[in-house]
């Protein structure tokens, strides 16, 4: 092993992270880190906030130096040296220096290949010709934005998509005083989230001043980029365009070289992390992974199963054989003044999947309601309704959604299920969480639908059975109805059900809301009690009315 | 069923916890909550923060009224009604109006007992007589220290005990411009900690002129309450003390009626939290619990297990029979502006057991360090050295500990070992973690010593090899020297070590150190590959330093 040479592709995430780990198990291997830009071991995920002026200093974004990071590890860091072509029978790469234009080839005994994911740029017209549309990927395009920005002092950004990337974007260049309209495809903002989750984050974009242009797209950029024109036929006037509608497996290398492609043609790769080459492996946003939940193949280009992935090749590759057990999509975003954070498969998964699933929606507090600074938190949970395992969750909110996301990926990889979240012994103090913590919660809403306490019904569904007749029932206080109500509702505060029990029918199904659906969860248990047929709106009207907006 | 009556002894966490959930499965059981004090249902874990006021309106310790939760639950609340016997042969208990002072005699078919635990008072000369004594349990407690702070204006207050109830007291008290002095007998504040993490929590409490005597304990009271002795000679002039040393278990009832009693005098259960009476269940701080890691009887006055306890007793009562499995301890207390939290065994503990363990400490960012706002989180991991499988940990930070000890607890909890940890999948972006979360790198740092990676010691073996001529390696860069060092080590700093190897002893072991453990252990992977035999400090100077202090 030690004679060995290991050659790496791309030297941030998933590549330096495999030559740091590769070094502590091989002191004496050859390793060469080849990286086409100037810089390696960035922080890509801090771009956004270098250009908004959270992160002040350029040179934090700069985790490790080449200097730095080929004396600590010894390493043979070649950047500005782009691999052009994988010559698998010679077992060579050939690699271009970007200053000298000189090719030459290289030898490996393995090849590590962490080349990324890059940013798509969809073929509109006009789009290639503006001068001042910006992607985001690397610190020469942050570069770029940053003196744009400096120089330019443009007033209008028009930021079209809405993911992680988007939203980012949006933030911080509102953050700097510029207008920011937002153009997103999709019905919703954050995909990788539920629609009546991602509503929550629409509210509060919309607050904060962001122009939100949903369900439409890109169609024309005129005028050299100041003037753009939507598909609904909206004309937008933009001193700037930032194009962040998704990012694409950087494959051509393997694809030239005739490794095998999976899904969106990222590279396939076995659960060691091998391509169709067993000398070769691949790591980060270029491969294909595993659905940790469901087990299909997808693409998740995410920095954490970079860096784990980085670790586990440098591990199978030195003798200690290591799978990638797949990747649960874990993944947060700061969006203004709100979190927002995902883990496993989100509804819209598991219906295209088919597979039968129960949804608990709560809006607890982040700590104890009487200890200050206490924010609603609106937590969703996916589970089975054959035995409870946890299929996945989301959260939004000002404050432990973090925490709480983290806790419950940690659960859904452990294997947990509904009953076991009731069961987890959580941190409590009153400045950080509730007697019963908000996941504790999850787990015994979640518990009472499978254990047959209550029957709900889902925000999309009640308002077609309110305007098709169907009794609805609202049990909120009367002066909770000025903030809204579903038409057609009866109202019966949760405190006089008891003594009103006639004013109800026996002979049909009662929808029952309240504000967050505890109260009616409350009043379905009386009247399930009584003998009535009740079914509790999940989430109550909170949900509802901002899934509704 | 529901014809049957329950009747409860203690309206507060466990008890009204367990009357709420009766309730919702037993619409017409007749329900009857018993309760000495004035209130229900009232917020035991904020009364340090109204005394503080952190809670500014004392309306909002009390979660539920006597009024509101009677109608909502459809309960038979009697308050100031103090149990005085249990007659069990009657099925009966013995109840004392403390208004009008008739004692009556009430008849149940179940009866549940959360007569929860009271502040130890031990008898030192001086204290019964002290007017300026105070304790902590109820609203009264509170009422009585808020009206003397206003009243009295005190400059001087002393706390004894260093415990989470003395600590809080401290920082509240501290927080209304009072001088806090805290008398621990033990060597350490928060003995739910281990030392050298507790020795944080010290030198911030002295940072913030908290004067702390440890090892020393309160041996007189003089002159009325002002002048304190302690059991070192040092005296003490004070205008208000509060006494925190601990609770106990209310469980004189239980004993009178010949109930068998566990550890401390708590009241012993089975799984299903019945006494050895099956018509009498108990819950809450007055009973003996396992623990979770051991399986060891223990006696754990918290929230969590008294709210959980509460609801499972009444689903097992309400033929859901469900057992309890046991207890892991967590807990988590605001330090000023630290959080201390913990879960599961502490090394004390583990050592006490017998139990083979190793320790890992590590000093991450509680988010990625160039995203503003990062604080140094200190971690402490305890696991099996045969198995990975977790025992505990420990977590002391500005942020993000209460976060780390959830998803450990969850963790544990879920059966995970160390392996497992460096699988999770943790919710990153820049403002929240880094792309190995803290936990992640926990798992990292204890595989690689499970693997033969690296061989480690601690804080506590190091100094006494230095002093007995080990050859102690600093591996820091020199300028970080000037905030203190090992005597005796030789410095030779880590991106030097490869060209200086000849200065290195062949032939015996070399005790390496850095700043936190990071640089030790990637000096000791190069030195062990070069064939040295090696030990890596745990948790570094940081760890050593505090914890020698
Ligand atoms: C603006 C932004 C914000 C982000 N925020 C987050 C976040 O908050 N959380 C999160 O989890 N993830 C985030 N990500 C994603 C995260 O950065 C990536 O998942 C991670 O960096 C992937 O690691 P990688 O090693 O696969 O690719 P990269 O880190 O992109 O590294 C690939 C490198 O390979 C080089 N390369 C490619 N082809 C060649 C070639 N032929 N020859 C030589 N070099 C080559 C590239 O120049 C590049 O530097 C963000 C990404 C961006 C762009
Ligand atoms: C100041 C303070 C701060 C705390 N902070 C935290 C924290 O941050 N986190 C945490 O997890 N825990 C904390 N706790 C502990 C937590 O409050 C308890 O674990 C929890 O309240 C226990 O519930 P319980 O039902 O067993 O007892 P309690 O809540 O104490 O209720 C017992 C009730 O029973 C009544 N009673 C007793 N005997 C009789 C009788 N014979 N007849 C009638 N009534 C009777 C008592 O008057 C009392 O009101 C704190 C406690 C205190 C005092
Ligand atoms: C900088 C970079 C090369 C570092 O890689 P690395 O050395 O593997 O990672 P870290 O510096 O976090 O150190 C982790 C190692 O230190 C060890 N470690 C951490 N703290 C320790 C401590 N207190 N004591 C002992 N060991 C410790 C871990 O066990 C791990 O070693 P292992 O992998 O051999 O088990 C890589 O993370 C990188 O390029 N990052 C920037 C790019 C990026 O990730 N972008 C996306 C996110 S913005
Ligand atoms: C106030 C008190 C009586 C409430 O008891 P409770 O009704 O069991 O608890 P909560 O109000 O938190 O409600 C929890 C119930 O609502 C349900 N619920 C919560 N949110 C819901 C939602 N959005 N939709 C449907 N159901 C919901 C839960 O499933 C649970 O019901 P279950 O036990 O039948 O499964 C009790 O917690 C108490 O006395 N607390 C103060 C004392 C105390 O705990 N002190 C120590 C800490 S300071």
């Amino acid at each position: 092993m030690k004679s060995r040479k290991i050659v790496i592709v791309g030297g941030v995430a998933g590549g330096a992270t495999a030559a740091a780990r590769l070094r502590r198990l091989n002191e004496g291997a050859h390793i060469v880190l080849l990286e086409r830009g100037e810089h390696i071991s960035f922080a890509n995920c801090g771009l956004p906030y270098y250009i908004g002026g959270a992160i002040e200093k350029r040179e934090k974004l700069l985790v490790q130096t080449v200097e730095g990071m080929s004396r600590r590890f010894h390493l043979d860091i070649r950047t500005l040296s782009e691999v052009l072509r994988i010559n698998r029978s010679e077992k060579t790469v050939s690699i271009q220096n970007l200053l000298s234009g000189e090719v030459y080839d290289e030898s490996y005994d393995t090849l590590i290949l962490s080349p990324g994911a890059k940013p798509i740029v969809p073929p509109i017209p006009g789009l290639a010709d503006a001068r001042t549309v910006f992607t985001l990927r690397n610190i020469p395009d942050t570069d770029k934005i940053k003196a744009y920005v400096a120089e330019a002092k443009p007033k209008r950004a028009v930021v079209v998509g809405g993911g992680f990337i988007g939203l980012e974007m949006a933030e911080n260049l509102h953050q700097l005083g510029i207008h920011v309209s937002l153009v997103e495809l999709s019905a919703q903002v954050m995909e990788a989230m539920d629609v009546e989750m991602a509503a929550i984050l629409q509210q509060h974009l919309r607050a904060k001043g962001v122009a939100l242009y949903l369900s439409d797209g890109l169609k024309a950029v005129e005028e050299g980029g100041s003037r753009l024109v939507l598909q609904s036929g909206t004309e937008l006037a933009a001193d700037m365009l930032v194009m962040a509608v998704g990012v694409q497996p950087e494959s051509s290398l393997a694809k030239e070289a005739g490794l095998a492609l999976g899904s969106r043609n990222s590279i396939r790769v076995n659960e060691y992390l091998q391509t169709s080459d067993p000398h070769i492996y691949a790591v980060g946003d270029a491969i294909e992974v595993q659905d940790w939940v469901s087990g299909q193949a997808c693409f998740v280009p995410l920095a954490w199963p970079a860096n784990r992935q980085g670790r586990i090749v440098a591990d199978t590759i030195s003798g200690k054989p290591t799978p990638y057990k797949g990747t649960l999509g874990t993944a947060i975003a700061k969006v203004f003044d709100l979190t927002a954070a995902v883990t496993g498969n989100t509804e819209k998964v598991l219906q295209k999947r088919g597979v039968p699933y129960l949804t608990a929606h709560i809006h607890p507090n982040s700590h104890a309601g009487y200890y200050p600074g206490a924010k609603p938190l609106a937590l969703k949970l996916l589970f089975s309704p054959e035995d409870g395992m946890l299929f996945g969750a989301q959260a939004v909110g000002e404050k432990g959604a973090d925490k709480r996301i983290d806790v419950l990926a940690t659960a859904i990889k452990g294997g947990l299920n509904v009953w076991d979240l009731a069961e987890l012994e959580l941190a409590y103090a009153p400045p950080f969480s509730s007697a019963k913590d908000p996941v504790n919660m999850l787990g015994y809403v979640a518990q009472n639908m499978l254990e047959g306490e209550v029957d709900t019904i889902q925000w999309h569904q009640i308002r077609d059975l309110a305007a098709a007749g169907a009794f609805v029932l609202d049990v909120r206080e009367k002066k909770e109805l000025e903030g809204g109500f579903i038409e057609g509702a009866v109202h019966i505060p949760l405190d006089q059900l008891r003594d009103r029990l006639a004013e109800l029918p026996a002979a049909e199904t009662i929808y029952i809301y309240c504000h967050a659906g505890l109260r009616g969860y409350l009043a379905s248990r009386i009247l399930q009690e009584w003998g009535f047929a009740v079914k509790n709106l999940d989430g109550g009207y909170k949900t509802y009315s901002v899934a509704c907006q």
